[in-house]
Formats: structure tokens, sequence, C-alpha cells
């Protein structure tokens, strides 16, 4: 039996009655501990204690066991050692109850014996349709006053808000908790996961898309367990509430960490990236900007646009504040002559009425006055609010004008930020207007423009055309169909990869196979010089090691010259043995080199990879990857994303390049991938593209099967 | 008369009595909150209050002015308004005042009226030999128990501690002492420099160097009065105390925002990051940073190296720590076997033993242990311990352990940092002990492992060979000087161009100058083909945009074709006239290009730039720059920084260049200027780099006098 999805996370996110199982009378346990908090938060449903060698702890009747509790239990939270897990949840299933939280650990995470547990309790789950959180998690948390439900053991609750988080740490979920709590900010529900044997992240994501109490998602991820179901979900749920994501394990020694405490595999994070990318996720990198940027997006409009305005009493605040815009792509726009003038009038003379305006020791009208003027300027998308609490100046004043106008900033979707140097999360002392608007301030005026930023990239996002995986032309699939039928596994043959390529609508170089210098001449002859000479070999994959490759050879004499010495250093280096022949291809001086291609991914499956050619990608890693399958726009996207895309756009005179045609391109490679998943590698290196309207060709590429 | 720097900062810093000019009775007035801050900190030398209006403030007797006070004074601190401060230094001057600050604002930075006065005041001070801090400043600040004077308008008393502060923004003066108040980080002496009309960051870089009472120096700067002098200091400085500095004007607009409100140079940036570099200046990005950092520097041994090891008792934020510590370029090693063996024993088995070290829920004995293992394994260069408050453990005991242990770790030379996640600042609960050691905590790993890294960055600084100028041999500078003295100011001629290199011992290709197809043709007969094409113009500067550069012309047939193409395209874009010929030089397919040039700054002086050539430099800013002059290591390290640096060590198969000889080229070019400072800017652009032995040689050049 399959509970639908959303009722099932339903009990465990908002259950009438909740049973305790291993509810300690010992007050240092971590089941008299949940139950404490159970209790001390006021949970608006039924809870029951479960300890068979208890009758009564802290006032409260115990049970001996689930099935001796009289009345229906929605969610178990199971706090008892590993080994009698299996019974109590068979018990559980009897019961009737309907989703189960095990707290304990000694699982997956703990080696073969406990995997080997774990799927048996997973089975028992599923017998009885009971979902079931964690093994080795900390627990669950229900802010909406109706539920007040704190079913972790720490005894932090956070505020009534918005922003739901799961976590696949236990440990970051207490230091999320306490952070949330410390600074003001308001979460709707919190989850962690831990091994996530039956309810994952994906889970609670399709129920926060639909929950009207979350606005915000905040996800701290360590690996991915499906990460295509992932995908779609997340690119459904980003069009209309933000996720902001921090995953670990972006290095090799941060996978390591990851991997040994979570049993997680360990994946590409250039995969991530991707996902992210294409998705909408806003990934940042620590916890404080996970918490600022969902600070922000919580409580303000997203900025239009990358124009803000920076207000100050304080002139190095003020210049560092603009340095950080700079920094992260946003801009400092004139002030409109309205404000300007309107500034004139209100500051004195002393202060600097240009963006960033400071108002030097004017005080909260002046502060009052200018932020009125900016709410009106059409210059600006974004307000910064910087105040330094100068001597006899008083900070409440000031953030009560901030507070006052913030809802006539949020009426005009102008998003409103503070740094009162010191202060961090909202600005407190005043109650959140109806608009939901409340005004989030940094400790620093960094942290505010960092925050911003990333909400203005998720705007951008948002904005995007929905991209589609467009019908192409000139596609012979069977072509294809029957020379993979044919095909060995490995790297294919020369001309079945032209061929393929071909098939897929695809123009290539073809070269010209010979295996002597008169049958060299003749093919050069035929394409007509300059020529390139390539040696061919299926062992010998650095041919420039060898002097593989001349290029540009314009004459019958000069073939002969660079064959003879081809086979020469062949000869002296005892490689000959290994060589399947030459290839001749018509040179193609003109163009600018890309590459693209498919890699694969043990969890994300087929990686599209596109760069400039030559050693831009390999030296300054100028490459670009997408998960599979490619949008129009994920194409676009790559090929403008590379820092030489410059070079396509025409430099230093020279012509555009025909960029529409490589990203076809993208978009035919990954149709070939959709169409042949047995493609496990592709590499069109280097690919020539010529000045727009003139299309691309392939030089080089390689296919493996 | 010019009293030595050192005594002078004594007065300001160390004064034995402070007369505190224009004390008013209002409370809410500047000078009356100084007044007050002086005696609420019981500065330890004699205050008299200055007021011609007012008998007793405070129950304490108020002087008419600084002539009517009994006693000597060394420092003035004036808070009248700017129009009567020139009378009120006369008779500081008059009285031997040693030392002013000028509190009061209305002078450069209020414009041309305000600098005029500023003018005349310094005069004052000069012809008394009276030194001044300010105007347009907060004050200055020493904690030193025997001083403890707060001569600033904040109320805020930081901790007495080894850090020294100074700041070019009042308003970023009050955060910093809030903030180092709040995180307990300790200040030995802090000052505002305002204006900066005498006193610079310069004359307190010269005092804190010999202070004794101060370890590391923190700035916060928005412009540099004499670069040269400070990068001189700040090079002799580093050598032994670190100074770490948080410049704004990063960007234009910040730039824009530093200058508006001190009226100070928007200086390049990419310049004041060069002289960083060099000087050993620790250049941080945020004002968090630049706590953290000093934090660090403050309490700890340097790093000796990047070997970091990661103990925490969750997971998820070892492995934030670890992504971290790769993404700053510090290492996680394998630990020692006697290591691993250690923490087997100690560690229940589901404790992760390898580094980052998850202890799980082991408590305070256990991370006690573990931090003794590590304390000796000769692995580890650096040790942060991570700790997430689990339900029931103590934060303090593991505290203590950590506190208790600090010493060993100092003993050995081993970095010890923490992250209380949600802790900043120090360690607290525990004195620090005489080796003077303490723990700096951090909120987050991640801000842990920045400031670990930046602390490695400048020991690595200081292990340096110190750099010094060669003697370079075939040097001609007569030759160089009469060329110049009979240059008209611009770009030279080419000719003149070639010389020059030649007589500081820089091969290049000189080219011939032809007018015509047929001295084309035989000049190309004396250099041997292949060669090159160039357009000769004054006025075209880039020459492709009318193709006039045709690379690798391999017979008379093609020069004639090249040449006749060339003078049809400039015909037909009427441009003919502007052409003085055309260049032939002898076409280098061989070899790596790249550029070496001189810039000017107006600040800064000469800056010396070397890049790949090509687009790299241009597409991927992959060049770096340098203040001249240029010692060896900085001519080596330029070499080396760029990112392309790997083509240069040989690139998929190409042999190694002649990376000796581009050294030497930037080191010849520093010479060049350094003896003719009339060469305002100098661009080799390309130089050819043979391979190892080969040198190289430049392909074009041109210079500006």
């Amino acid at each position: 039996m399959i509970q639908d999805i959303n009722g099932a996370i339903e009990a465990l996110l908002r259950p009438n009655s909740i049973a305790v199982i291993g509810v300690s009378r010992r007050e240092d346990s971590i089941g008299h501990k949940i139950f404490q908090n159970l209790l001390s938060q006021s949970f608006k449903g039924r809870v029951f204690p479960v300890n068979p060698k208890a009758d009564v702890i802290s006032g409260i009747k115990v049970y001996p066991s689930v099935s001796h509790i009289p009345e229906s239990v929605d969610l178990a939270v199971m706090v008892i050692p590993a080994d009698y897990i299996l019974d109590a949840a068979e018990e559980c299933g009897v019961k009737g109850v309907k989703a189960i939280i095990v707290i304990s650990a000694g699982f997956a995470e703990a080696g073969n014996k406990g995997a080997e547990l774990q799927r048996k309790l997973v089975a028992v789950c599923r017998r009885y349709g009971i979902r079931l959180i964690g093994p080795n998690c900390m627990g669950v948390l229900n802010t909406d006053p109706i539920v007040s439900m704190n079913a972790t053991f720490s005894h932090v609750f956070p505020p009534h808000g918005n922003i739901a988080m799961a976590t696949q740490s236990g440990a970051l979920g207490l230091v999320i908790l306490e952070y949330a709590k410390n600074l003001g900010i308001g979460l709707s529900t919190f989850v962690s996961v831990g091994n996530r044997a039956d309810v994952s992240s994906n889970d609670l994501l399709e129920y926060w898309c639909q929950d009207p109490a979350t606005g915000v998602i905040m996800l701290y991820l360590e690996s991915f367990g499906n990460p295509k179901k992932f995908a779609r979900l997340a690119r459904a749920i980003s069009a209309n509430k933000p996720i902001v994501a921090v995953k670990s394990g972006r290095s090799a020694a941060g996978s390591r960490a990851a991997a040994s405490h979570t049993g997680a595999l360990a994946t590409v994070d250039i995969a991530a990236d991707a996902l992210f990318a294409q998705t909408g996720i806003i990934r940042v990198d620590t916890l404080e900007q996970l918490f600022d940027v969902s600070n922000v997006l919580a409580h303000q409009p997203l900025p239009r646009g990358s124009r803000v305005a920076i207000l100050t009493n304080g002139g190095g605040p003020g210049a560092m504040a603009a340095d950080a815009c700079t920094a992260h792509g946003l801009e400092l726009p004139a002030l409109s002559d309205a404000t300007l003038e309107g500034l004139k009038m209100l500051l004195p003379s002393r202060a600097s009425r240009t963006n960033p305006v400071d108002i030097t020791d004017a005080g909260a009208e002046e502060y009052r006055g200018a932020l009125m003027l900016l709410a009106d300027d059409d210059n600006v998308d974004a307000v910064i609010v910087i105040f330094i609490p100068p001597v006899f100046a008083r900070s409440e004043d000031v953030a009560a004008v901030i507070m006052d106008l913030s809802t006539e900033f949020y009426r005009r979707g102008k998003t409103l930020l503070s740094s009162f140097m010191g202060q961090r999360g909202c600005l407190s002392g005043s109650p959140i207007p109806a608009g939901g608007s409340s005004v989030p301030s940094f400790a620093f005026p960094e942290s505010a423009v960092y925050a911003l930023a990333r909400a203005r990239d998720y705007n951008l996002y948002r904005q995007k055309p929905c991209g589609m995986i467009p019908e192409l032309k000139d596609i012979d699939r069977e072509r294809v169909q029957k020379i993979l039928d044919n095909a060995l596994p490995g790297w294919l043959l020369a001309k079945d990869v032209y061929a393929i390529l071909d098939a897929y609508g695809i123009r290539s170089l073809a070269p010209t196979l010979v295996t002597s210098v008169d049958e060299a001449l003749n093919a050069a002859q035929a394409l007509g010089y300059p020529v390139v000479l390539k040696l061919d070999s299926a062992t010998i994959i650095h041919k420039t090691d060898f002097g593989g490759v001349v290029l540009d050879i314009r004459s019958p004499q000069e073939l002969r010259q660079a064959y003879d010495m081809m086979m020469q250093r062949l000869t002296s280096a005892g490689r000959l043995a290994e060589v399947d022949g030459m290839n001749i291809q018509k040179m193609v001086s003109q163009g600018i080199e890309v590459i693209a291609g498919v890699a694969h991914d043990d969890v994300f499956g087929p990686l599209m990879l596109f760069g400039l050619g030559g050693i831009y990608t390999e030296l300054f890693k100028d490459a670009v990857t997408r998960i599979h399958p490619l949008t129009d726009v994920d194409a676009t996207e790559m090929v403008h994303s590379v820092k030489a895309y410059k070079l396509l756009e025409g430099f230093r005179g020279s012509p555009p390049a025909d960029i529409p045609v490589i990203e076809e391109l993208l978009l035919r490679l990954s149709a070939l991938v959709t169409d042949f998943p047995q493609i496990k590698e592709l590499d069109l290196n280097p690919v020539k593209v010529f000045a727009a309207g003139n299309g691309c060709t392939v030089v080089d590429a390689r296919i493996l099967v």
C-alpha cells in the first residue's frame, strides 16, 4: 500500500498524536529530552510516552508498548536501541501508525550489519504503508501555532516563519536551530532526514511545494539520492518558491568527510553545480550565507534589477558596500534629478549626495527623507541602508524609520536591506506588517550585498523563458541504431563516429585513412591543399606527444616530408606497430575552435560539456557543464557562460561566430544521448566555428560505447 | 624644527597631560563626551578642560584657554569650530604643546576653503614643531594600563591587547571599537587619522614597528599618501610583525564613495594589490575578515605549513570545513599511524578516524585525547576544533580542554583554532597563559579556515628569500641617454625603440621599414623566408582592424600578393595617407608569446606588467602587476603567478620555455625605468619565448616618453 505522499508527510509534520517510544526516566537521555520538548513546547495534539519499565514519567502515564495506547497514533518517534527497532516498527504497523521517526543510530551509517537492519526496517514500513524518517536523525519540528511540535532533541524552538529546512546532517541541524533562534529568523518546518532510508529531501520538496506555510526552502545537502527527480522537482518549485542550498563535499576532502558519516556516494561537484544552475537553486558556500540569503527571500520582494542605492552615515562602510556591489555584479546607478534635488534640500552641505549617499552626522529624519526619495527613484531597484551608531544618535529611531517605510518599499516592489553594524537578523522592535515585509539587517554591509546579489540572480532565473527541448530536423535514428548494433563496446571506429554525427545532422571533416605515402598524396590531391596529416592509432591517445599532427601542409613535397618524418619518429620510439594508418583531412585555418561533448557521471547520468578549444578549457578551466537533457535555454546559456565567449562574439576585429549553430550542435548531442543512452562518452574536439551564417564543422571526434 | 617621529607620536599616544579644548557643558556635545571618556576610563595622566565660557564642568575646574593651564601640556584635543582652530593652535605652540588632535570637521574634506584652512593649520604646527592628527577624525586611544587613554568620542573601550589599528574612516572606527569589545579582541592603540594633514598611516607604522606593545597592525585604508614610503615601511615591518589591511575603493563606485568623503585620490586598485603582495601585507575584503585574521595572528603561532587536521563532533560541519580548506589551498593530510592507532583506542567505533576526525557523540575527554594525539602528529601543522553543543554535553568542558592544551600546541609551534558554532572571539572562561596563547573561536568553521589560510600565506611570505635588485650586465646607459635627449615627447620611432632595447640587452626582431613592394622583396630576401608584413603608421593603432599584419609569408609571390592586398584595403578605407611604410620582419613561429611592459600610475609611479600574449591577458585578465623597482624575487613571482604559467612550464608535450630569461627581461625593463624615469609607457607585445636555454626575442615594441 502506497499512500499519497503529501498525506503521509502530513502525518509526520502535522500529526494529531505522537508516541515517543523509549522515554527513559533518566533526564539526560535523548528519549526523555524529546518527550520533554514536546511537552514544554505545548504540542497541540496528544503525546504518549512508551516504556515497558516505567509507569509514570514527569507525572504522565507511560504505556508499556504502542499497542497499549488506547487512542490512535499518527506518528511514532523511536529512541530505542537499533536491535529493538524492527519489533517496535512491526507493532506500529499493527497499531495503524502512519509515520515513524527513528532517532536511533546503528543503521546504514554503521556498516554492513546496520545496512541490513535498515533494509529490514524499510521492508516492515513498506508492508504497513508507514512513512519513515531517519534512522540516525535528530527529529522534526513544526512551528505552526496550531501544531507547535518540537519532536527533536534540541531544546531550541525557532520563531514561527515561512522558511522550511531539511538537513542531511543532524549536527548542523542543532546549529541551524540555534542560529535561527538567535537571529529571530522564522522557520515553518524543520526536518533532519538522517539516513534517508525512506523519506528523502525529494519527498519534502514535494510537500513544501504545496505547503502554504512555506515560502522559502533551505537545504543542507551532502549527496543526491535521485538527482533526476530532484532536478525535476527543483525546477518546478523554483518557478514559485526559492530554494537555497548549501552542499558540502565540494572537495575530495569534503566528500570524504561527508561520505564517511552518511555512507553517501561522493558525487562530482561539477555536476551538482550544473544541476543547481539549471534548476534555479541558489547555491551558497557557508551556513552564514544560507541564512543571510534566506532572510532576504523570506522578508523582501525580489530585486527587480541590479541597481542599488546605498544610504549611509559613514563614508568608509559606504565605500566597502560599493566595492562589494561591484564584485557581485550589482550596479550603483546615478540617482534621478528629483532625488538629487531633494537630497540637496534635505542634507547638510558636507553630505555626499551621489550614490553612495552619505548623510554624515544627520539623523533619523534625514534617513526618512532620503529613503522616501529613493523609494520614488525609478533608477533604483534596491536600497541598502547602513547605519553606524554615532555618539548621540539613537539606533532605535533610525530603525523605526526604516521599519516605518518598509511597507512603502514593499508596495513599490523595491528591496530594502539594512546594515546596523553589529546587529544581525531582522530589525527588531516593530511588528512585521501585513504585507509580510520585514527588513533584514546584517552585521556588515558586505553580507547584505552578497544576499541581495543572490536574490537578484534568482529573480533573473525566474525571468528567463522556461526552456524546451526542441524537435530537431535531419535526424536518422535508424542509421545510428544499425551502427551501434554492430559496434563492439569501447571506442568506435572513426568511420562509425563520423557516420553517427552525420546521421544527427552534425557536419564534420571526415578524414581519409591512408596507409602509404602514395595514398596520402592521392587523398590530399582529392581534398585540395592545404591539408592536415594525423596519426591514427587506437592506443596512442595523445598524438601530439609523437608529433602525430602536422597542420597546414601546402604541397605534395611538404606532405611527403611530414609523412616520412612521422614514420621515422614512430619507428625510433618503437611504436610503429600501434599505428593503424594516417588520416588526411582538409586544413581549416578559419574559424574558432570549440569543444563539445558528453561525459558520464554515475549519479547524475550524462553531463553535457562545452568550452573553447585549444588550451582554454584545460588551462583556464573555462568550460561549462550541464545535466542531460538540454533545453534550448540551457544550450544558449552554456555557450554564453564561458569566459571566452567574447571570442565568439567577435574579438579585435574578427567577425562574430555562428553562435546559433553551436547551440544547435549541443542540442543535437543531447538528442543523440537521449536516443542512445549506451553512449558513455563523446568528444568533439575541436569543432571549428565559422563566421555567423557559415556554420561549424567537427574536426576531430570520438565516441565510447 | 622637526622632532624625531617616535618621540612625537609618543606625545600623541602616551601623553602625560591632555587639554581638551572645547569642553561644553552640554552633555550631548562631542567635547563633553571626549572629556568624560578620558575621566571615566581613568586616564593615568592629567586632563584639563578648556572653555572660555565655563568655570566648572562635572565638578572639575575649567580653564579659559590653554595658556591659563598652570602645568605643561603634552597633547591638546580640539573640538571647537574650524574657524577658531588656527588661534587655538597658535596658543598651543606658544604653550609648548607637543601634539594636537583636531576632531572638528570643516577642512580639506569640505572644499577649497577648508583645504586652505587645513594648509594654514599645518603651517602653524610646523612652525612650532607640533605633530597633528586629523583634522576631521574621531581621536586616539591607548589601552596600556599605565596610560588608559580614551581620547575618542566613542564610549567603547576595547580590552588591552597587542593589535594596533589605524583607520582612515571615523565611522568605521566606531564600528571597529564596538566589534573589538564585543569579541574580546585586545587592541594596544587605536588612531583615527582623519584628513591626515600631518600624521599619516606611515608615521604610525614607523611607531608601531618599534612599539613593544604592538604585535599585529590592522589598517583601514582608502588611499595612499606616499605609496613608496608605505611600501618601504611595510616591507620592513612585515618581516617581523604582520600587517592586515582592508582597502576600500576596489571598484569605481567604491573609489567614488571613498574619494567623496576624504578628498583622497582614487587610485588604481591593481596597484594597491601589487603593493600589498610585494610587501607582505595581508589584504582582506571585509571588516569581519580583518578581525578574524588579526585574531589568529595575535594569539597563535603562524602555521608552519598548509596541513590541517579537523577535529569535529559533527560530520556536516567537518565536511564544510574540509571544503573550505581545499578552496583556500590548505590540505587535509593523512594522519600518522600513531594518531590513527591512538584514535582507534580512544574513540567509539562509529567515529570517523580519518581526517576530518569525527568523534561523534564522545565528550570532553575524547577531545582531550584526540588533541594530544594531533599535537604530536608530525603530519599536522594546524588543528581546527569544531564543537557542536549536543544535547547534554557542556561546551565549557570542551572549551576548558582546548584552553588547557593550547600551551602544548603553542610550545610545538602548531596553530590551534576553534569553531564553537555561534561563539565568536576567543575562547573565554580561562586566563591567557604566559606564552601569550589564546584560542580564537569562530562562529562558523569556514571563517576559521579563511583566517588560517591567510596566516599561512603570511608565513609563506616571511619564509621567502628577501629579494634584491641585481646588477645587470650589457647595459649601455649613455646610448639610451643620447636617444632620449634627441627624442620628442610622444611615441618613439621604431628604430629608437629597438635601439633602446638593444642598449639594455633585450633582444628583438628589429623590422626593416620598406616603402615599396620591391624594397619589401629585397628585405625579405635578406632576412630569409618566412617573413611577416606589418603596416607602419603612427595613427593607425590597431593594425589588425585593417588586416595590417600578415604572418607566415613563405615566398616572394605570397609577399607581393599580401603587400598589394594591404595597400588596396588602405586605399579603399581612405587611410593610405596615414601609412609610414611597411615593416618586414623575420617570421618566428616557434616560441610562446608573452607580453611585458611598464605603465604609469599617478600615485604609485611605474607599474611593471607581465602576462601571456595573444588574447590571454585581455580575455582572461591573466596578467600580473608589480610596483617598480623589481627585485629578483618579484620578477620570479611575476612569471610564476600567471595562470598560464603551465604553458611556460611545458604543456602537452611542448618543451619548457626559457623562464629565467623572462625574469631577466623584466629586471632589465625595471632597470631601464629606474635609469630613465621619463619613460611613461613601454609595451613589449609580443615577446617570443623559446625553449629553455634559447632565450627570447621581442617581436613588437613601443615606448612613450
